[in-house]
């Protein structure tokens, strides 16, 4: 058995977990020629060298030799097409119809003074610089312990982490990506939009600077900062040793304690959610099963009045001619344009560029080349207008589909979408174990095999489509009430057991 | 009261906590003109504008006016010079002579079969990209509770977790510096030098790529492997979920541990040891009292036989003049430079330069650029002949004092150097609570007020020789007996509240 996306494609994808083989006769008559791995592509027409390779209707490659229908489409066989100029792309000319509005779907969430809701009643403790992390983990640890039993309605106490702050060029071209990315996780809905911090004292990142409104040039006083006093910042050389030091953290987590525990979850639209989607560990499957139902439930959300984030841009960059049509103006086309080509000149100038994405797991899951992963990645976006686009780390504020500039890596996007997400949504074929402290992660596979080898990591199984046992609408929506669940308080299989990937702030800057 | 450094210097730095007052009259007649604070400068002298500014004997930069004797030179008064030109070096021109070898310093270490050293027994559990990282911290919280009371030989078990290993362009120029940094923490001398990996499976970063002795182009198979199998590897993707997995982690540690646990320290010359040298949060006192402090207790190893790492770039690049002359071979002074370039460059092409360094603490502690905190940052390397430089993350083999490339930042120079060391000494001046999870970190004060403040994290205080209660001699042979005991099981104050920071390898390429 064998799914192809597109009337218009030459090649699919084998489906059962044994692959395809060799002498039987699939669908249309075709014989298979040799064995094809599952989720590896098979020839369903003669390819002639130099000819497009098509899958989801568009060109994946070119026939690096004659290919015989029935044959293995290898990674071998496909080369990879030059990037796409980023000059001449159609900018909103197919703005897809508002879709009909949904309504009457709510979740319970915590609401916050600046209009943000939380989907968890996190305690969290920023940091300023890698130089307090381990203090602040001990003290996170001491909390856990000595604090939290007492204060029952709140989730979690979360020691929010990063390797940023200090020993950066922090006046580099770039640096605004990694404090404005911290500056809007300090400030999250699950921690109440309330920042509670701890600095070293002498770091870069001064408490100020990162709660600077905008980025001041060196040396002037920011002009718009919220109040920081030490109820809200410890100044780690201000307190007398470490005992000291570990204290002054916990009076000050058990004053937050104390207010966290009065709140209350209460009926909050569909449209208060903000949905980050990212894939990791992708196989030919995500593009089919995983990421089109993801898809579906996007759109489902946009029609709630949700904000749906995607990102991951080398997993877009060769999809970027199915989106600027789709911009709501010329000017959202022209800012995703921009995000292709400011990453296009990040890479070149480290001696990259878009191939060095794929990795041996996408390649053993059948996908060729970045173009065939991108194709596949963008299918979460779904099919409603892209409203808005927002730079790395950028607060998104926007309704509706928003992307949300971010790096592909899994760790690095997470963290940027975090700046703006209650919520995050991941599909995987390979399978990763990845979890961030500060939202729910829902886990969809891609393929059932992986769900049933890991009953207790994924959380919806996408694989169902492939095999014909659920459609991408009914995953969709299953999605969409599993999304409004978890929101709602509904633990995640990586809440379940407390799986946390580290912060990792995408810093293009250089260090020192 | 005030200390001048260098007969020729033009300035001096206020000792006392309060700093200089107004109208007293200090040593030599000066009359102190306005407030100075501790670790700021006085003028000594008129300097005209222009002039340059003298302290180390060396130029920190230019009066950029008249300046009277007695006045507060700050940082605004003193104009950075240009970086000095790479290629009019003098090269191995005054390299010292051997020092009389100093017999008869052991410690207690345990010896690993490949001729390293560990001066702790450590459980460690590598991983090879970051979406385990979740994994294994469960696990090791376990392994902590469940496993470890039963092996008391066994210091600790620690998950050698860090950012890198996918989602990166492992094929750009740099990529081998974090596999390489990776390949030698997990090889490091206190793990027994016998790597348990845990892998995801479908990462860039995959074990052989890690263990390959030397980076294969892409898609040939590395030369030279060491056995992995699974009772070194442990890949997630093979396991049937999360409890399978960290059953998995849990199983392969408790096999480790018994081996561990059979282990007894052994006397070892202190030739075994190979002390990083770091410092972090520096003060104009740094250059005075701890770092020459621990250049005294450098030469002492040297004598000793032992190896002496000293490195962060950006506070090198501005005394490198001072290094080259004491290169041992022109070679060596060559290999210097070039990585003084390399770094050049780097720093060039994310638009900052050796200015990026210093920090607001570094400014408040009176260091007015990054030359005059260069200039007492290289008081660490003593006074022996440079044997040999390493690049970023390679393993240091030769004896003697070596240049081991790394930034400055303190958590990325700790990770470099953990490539090679089996301990770590750490000054500073505003005080940082930094601590490394695979050695011992040995804290040293620049000033007497930090050790007094923070009784429970400094090891060592060499704030006393400004004062004149302690010769730099003094506090160096302390230093050097206390990195004797520690070698052999001490507890620093980082291990006794088990402070680590995370591992951070320098990524000079890009992320996707």
């Amino acid at each position: 058995m064998y799914i192809r996306v597109n009337p218009r494609d030459n090649v699919a994808i084998a489906v059962e977990p044994e692959g395809l083989t060799p002498g039987t006769t699939e669908a249309g008559g075709l014989v298979v020629r040799e064995r094809i791995p599952q989720a590896h592509k098979i020839a369903l027409r003669p390819i002639a060298a130099g000819e497009p390779i098509l899958r989801y209707g568009e060109v994946i490659g070119y026939a690096s030799r004659d290919i015989l229908p029935g044959s293995w489409v290898r990674e071998e066989l496909v080369e990879m097409p030059a990037a796409r100029p980023l000059d001449e792309l159609p900018l909103a000319t197919a703005v897809p119809a508002a879709p009909p509005p949904l309504d009457g779907y709510t979740f319970e969430g915590y609401a916050n003074p600046d209009g943000s809701v939380g989907t968890r009643n996190l305690l969290g403790i920023g940091t300023t610089v890698q130089c307090v992390a381990p203090t602040v983990d001990y003290a996170v640890g001491r909390i856990r312990t000595e604090l939290l039993p007492r204060f029952p309605n709140v989730d979690g106490a979360v020691a929010v982490t990063h390797s940023y702050g200090c020993g950066v060029a922090i006046d580099a071209p770039g640096a605004a990506i990694p404090i404005r990315t911290l500056r809007h996780i300090a400030l999250h809905a699950n921690l109440a939009a309330d920042p509670l911090m701890v600095s070293l004292g002498c770091e870069k990142l001064q408490p100020a600077r990162l709660f600077a409104a905008s980025e001041p040039p060196t040396g002037q006083r920011p002009e718009s900062l919220p109040i920081l006093d030490a109820s809200n910042v410890i100044r780690l050389q201000d307190e007398r040793g470490f005992s000291e030091m570990v204290a002054a953290i916990l009076r000050a987590a058990e004053k937050r304690l104390e207010r966290l525990n009065r709140r209350r979850r209460t009926t909050c639209p569909a449209s208060d959610l903000v949905v980050g989607l990212q894939c990791g560990g992708s196989d030919a499957f995500s593009g089919v099963t995983a990421n089109p139902a993801v898809g579906f439930a996007a759109d489902l959300l946009v029609r709630a009045g949700a904000t749906v984030l995607f990102s991951e841009i080398t997993e877009v960059r060769d999809a970027v001619h199915l989106l600027t049509p789709r911009a709501a103006t010329p000017d959202v086309a022209r800012a995703l344009i921009q995000e292709m080509r400011w990453y296009d000149e990040y890479l070149a100038r480290g001696g990259a560029d878009r191939s060095a994405n794929t990795t041996p797991g996408n390649k053993r899951g059948g996908l060729a080349n970045i173009v065939e992963k991108a194709l596949g990645s963008v299918a979460k976006a779904g099919s409603t207008a892209l409203c808005a686009v927002a730079s790395h780390g950028e607060k998104v504020t926007s309704k509706g589909l928003v992307f949300a500039a971010t790096p592909a890596s899994d760790f690095i996007c997470g963290t940027g979408q975090l700046a703006s997400m209650n919520l995050h949504v991941f599909t995987t074929g390979e399978g990763s174990p990845y979890g961030l402290a500060l939202v729910p992660v829902v886990k969809v596979s891609s393929r059932t095999a992986l769900a049933e080898k890991w009953p207790d990591l994924i959380d919806l199984d996408a694989g169902r489509i492939a095999t014909g046992q659920a459609t991408i609408e009914e995953v969709g929506w299953e999605l969409f009430r599993f999304i409004l669940a978890a929101a709602s308080g509904r633990q995640t299989w990586a809440e379940h057991w407390g799986l946390a990937n580290a912060m990792a702030p995408f810093n293009p800057g250089p260090v020192t």
